[in-house]
């Protein structure tokens, strides 16, 4: 029998943003001790810690000293030294997720190679070590315009990635490794987040949907349960159990996908940690998914993953044209409205587009929900005055 | 336009127990800054908090001192200096709920003869000064057994209350002011919480019912919605909200109460403080209490109150016989079962009835969570090993 619970066990966390505040919560919720790492002083995560280190995640010695002192390490961020994991897990240190995992996602062009090795459906891709290669490959015409570009490094948030339409484009993009994916024409962008325990227990998330903005290719909604067919969320929920599977992941697993014209799920990309596209789960899941991470590293049984009722989240991003100490503005309007929750970071300054906080819409009649969300977004700004 | 968000603000909390704690969860999802005051260096909330104090809740210069050093003052416990809160409002502070509630409810003859005075109907009861004035009552037959003694200071959790069924008991009971209550045969046993904000707005909760095991006298579950009828359950709201309004009452305010046999509702007692009948709505509710409690002490607009699913809340008292680091045998077993989510409220020492967490049942089917309930009951012991 394990003994997590008030006892003198310690739960080592790499990053103490905004989804280690979040993972903190449930901690203090199971009273499970944690240290926590992360270079900034003012980390959002600070203040729920039992243990705060300020320190640098990509630093070798500082993340194995930081692993050595806790009985179980977990990270809410891809950027950590991987070399580190693997000389903790070499130890015999429980490292949730594995090194392993992280391996094969930090590099864009080995995931979408596993991807392929694993015979998961993912857009057709080509991978080229340089720069130079790529420039190549286009102007022989190997590559045929319009493609994606992605830098097989580094990129998060949409950054790291081109739609290239003429090569003209070509001089715009950095050095480095890369890969040409094809473009495909999609009717959803959707999500599924999968929980994995080390017993091999898994529980998938209902499908979640990205709705864009009509004319800027942004993500506005992120809307539960996704609105298609439910043969087509089988598919996705089933698919996305099979990439967890075949990472032999332990935790949780966001993975993101395009279904088709016709209804194909191809997987775009994964992340192994709790997900922007999974904030909803705090407001309207059985468990959510800060909870449901703890459980899976924990090899504790996997909560019931249902929703309570619909969802819909809007992201709180910093206005452009406003840099400095941050104003809500409408905060109180949004607060008016019913099943409205605004969860707000914490961090002082705001700048263009950066994440500042996300506001969760719940109602039993998701259209019902997805009006009100539209209400929350026209009203609510992030700005500073 | 108000700026509690991200800005200089700071809340005061009297009180860093459990109730503090996740009241101090809330504190972080709208980026309050908090300090909190507790005799304990242990305390639950010690860890969420901005900082922490430790001091004397109940001395009159330690309590001014914290109010002065903040722009809001709130607490998560009756038990406090009421002078310096008194003062502090003198002195223009904002301190929510007001003294003059904590006044009329820290003793419960006070309370009694408000309820008497704004026509809140409540059982028929008769005050004594001292207990030489309430034996000799007894003695003369102005009061007939069996009848309810109530303490009318000092009393928690059942302590400071007797069911007086003969005069050999006189001798058990402790000097000082008391109250005789006529022991009022009743169905159920009720709850409801309402939450009113300095400009007036006023939410109650759905009523919950207490379901007490059927031969000893306790508590074993907690029902949300209670299984009474429309009209009755209508009828307890509409009292709650009167009760809040009575007292001019800011913060939530957990009203128990009696339903009689001919279906009267009676007002048993108070707590102007979220309260243990509300835990429910962490898991259930649009808005939990304690998100309301924050809502309406910053004047923010109140949050929708009803539920998303049927709920249950078992509490975890230490088992009888142990005493010592704690064990939550079987939780594992508990976190299994669909809907069960446990709080562990971080206690390292249990004793006999000590409170040490409480688990959430929920479903849509209330019938089903009760079943569940009932497993989770009878796995679940907090001991000592």
């Amino acid at each position: 029998m394990v003994h997590y619970f008030s006892s003198n066990f310690k739960l080592g966390i790499l990053g103490g943003g905004q989804l280690g505040k979040m993972l903190l919560y449930e901690t203090r919720k199971f009273d499970i001790s944690t240290v926590v790492l992360d270079p900034s002083p003012q980390a959002p995560a600070k203040l729920a810690a039992n243990t705060f280190r300020e320190g640098d995640l990509m630093d070798y010695n500082t993340v194995l000293a930081l692993g050595r002192e806790v009985d179980l390490l977990t990270f809410e961020i891809e950027a950590v030294n991987v070399e580190a994991l693997k000389q903790l897990e070499k130890e015999g240190k429980k490292v949730y997720p594995s090194y392993q995992t992280l391996e094969k996602i930090q590099d864009k062009a080995v995931q979408k190679q596993f991807f392929e090795d694993h015979g998961i459906p993912t857009s057709p891709f080509k991978i080229f070590s340089t720069k130079k290669e790529f420039e190549a490959a286009v102007e022989k015409g190997d590559i045929s315009l319009p493609i994606v570009w992605k830098s097989a490094t580094g990129g998060y948030d949409g950054r790291g990635v081109s739609i290239l339409k003429s090569q003209d484009q070509l001089k715009e993009l950095p050095e480095g490794k890369c890969i040409a994916e094809n473009l495909v024409p999609f009717k959803n962008e959707l999500a599924v987040i999968v929980a994995r325990s080390p017993k091999g227990e898994v529980k998938s998330y209902p499908v979640v949907e990205m709705e864009f903005h009509p004319t800027a290719n942004q993500v506005e909604y992120v809307l539960c349960p996704a609105r298609i067919d439910d043969e087509v969320a089988a598919k996705a929920r089933k698919l996305a159990e099979k990439v967890s599977q075949a990472f032999e992941h332990v935790g949780l697993l966001a993975v993101e996908m395009f279904q088709t014209k016709d209804d194909e799920i191809l997987i775009n990309e994964v992340a192994p940690r709790p997900h922007n596209s999974g904030h909803y789960s705090i407001e309207a899941s059985y468990t959510n998914q800060f909870e449901q991470h703890l459980r899976a590293i924990l090899d504790l049984p996997l909560g019931e993953t249902k929703s309570k009722t619909g969802a819909i989240m809007v992201n709180l991003a910093g206005e452009e044209g406003h840099t400095g100490p941050v104003t809500y503005k409408n905060i109180e309007e949004i607060m008016k409205l019913p099943g409205v929750t605004p969860h707000v970071y914490g961090k002082k300054e705001t700048r263009p587009f950066r994440k500042m906080g996300h506001v969760t819409i719940i109602h039993e009649d998701l259209a019902k929900a997805r009006e009100i969300a539209g209400r929350v977004k026209e009203s609510i700004k992030v700005i500073s005055e």
